[in-house]
């Protein structure tokens, strides 16, 4: 199976054999999610800022308005740290030491880059169509002038590592025998009933891509 | 009503209408998280990690093994951000410019702390609560050694800023008009059925605030 190569940053220290560094395991984290985590650093100071994130091959993207203060931080290539966190499950041990959570994270560290005005308007529909599968067919065009407003990153997956874990608690061998209650409480992601912009017109319906968005937050590729 | 005071860089910059710096909100999403994502500079990069959060008065608290890292990084004072994130909606638009995500998050700039072996056990108890509410005084009491391996991080909440989006898509006034479907899709993280660890001893059932942990996720302030 395709790996990303380990390095001395990319490779998981704690817990290391829950690292993870197989490109599958990888895209379908990643996949899954909605947001990330970017860290860049300003005025010498670390600093993280949630946004939506979105996978293509082998490369991750970003976007916003060109006025982004992160978006402009990143612009020329300035080191980065994107993450993507699952938390799938509290897992409960007979010891506070062994109470954990389950989870699917991935940490991307590197450099973007922007995406050129010519390829733009593909990625962000494609972004959109990430987001929301089946969207982008619907909407009102975007415009030149939008087009101009939104700076694209584009972060090759280079140094990539994924940490995973699942299962029940591990305690300590003489813990069991306790009369305590130990398991996984699970947790997921869920879609409701979609509410209508209060401005709709007459008569339009949420469409099925809508209606069904719970498919797509249990990951289209399961 | 107490607010955080704003500074150069806890100021929300980008949609500064969605900035929120009242400290009853600020608690409120802290409070209804399990993970924050907290960002630091190693070997002069940033690096983002997620991990679990608690809120005591004024302060988060983060923990992990001595060993941790990012533990050992920020331990000493360094420089932190942390950051908490709730992705509440999926915000449809009759445009791409104008979709969007309904969100709160919180963003802490700072320096931590070690707690003290002293109050470490303490804190340690109640952030065990903080995460699955009831469930301290069911666990076996910690270690000496087990606290010792512990190391717990506290960051007093000073530079803190909130943002919030909330409600319906906001798109072109032009675009009311088109027959496109808009509206949002809720969001939210829920807890299924707790799962028995398989190892678990015949006759012992899991706690009512284990069977109700969607409490916990709903915001037990709420």
């Amino acid at each position: 199976m395709s790996t990303y190569t380990r390095t001395p940053r990319s490779r998981v220290r704690r817990l290391a054999k829950r690292g993870v560094y197989d490109r599958e395991t990888v895209h379908g984290i990643i996949d899954d999610a909605l947001i990330c985590h970017v860290a860049f650093v300003a005025d010498g100071a670390p600093r993280v800022l949630p946004t939506a994130i979105a996978r293509f091959d082998e490369s991750v993207y970003l976007h916003g308005n060109r006025n982004s203060q992160m978006l402009r931080s990143l612009e020329d290539g300035a080191p980065a740290c994107i993450t993507v966190t699952h938390v799938d499950g509290m897992v409960v041990a007979r010891a506070g030491f062994h109470c954990s959570m389950n989870y699917r994270s991935v940490v991307i560290h590197g450099s973007g880059h922007r995406v050129e005005d010519a390829r733009k308007g593909e990625v962000l529909d494609t972004f959109v169509e990430r987001l929301v599968p089946g969207l982008t067919a619907d909407l009102r065009a975007p415009t030149a002038k939008e087009i101009r407003a939104t700076t694209v990153l584009e972060f090759p997956l280079v140094e990539v590592s994924a940490k995973v874990r699942t299962g029940p608690p591990a305690d300590d061998e003489p813990d069991y025998i306790l009369p305590i209650w130990a398991g996984v409480v699970p947790l997921e992601m869920k879609a409701g009933r979609p509410v209508d912009d209060p401005r709709l017109g007459a008569g339009i319906e949420a469409p099925a891509y809508v209606r069904r968005y719970a498919r797509r937050l249990a990951g289209a590729r399961r």
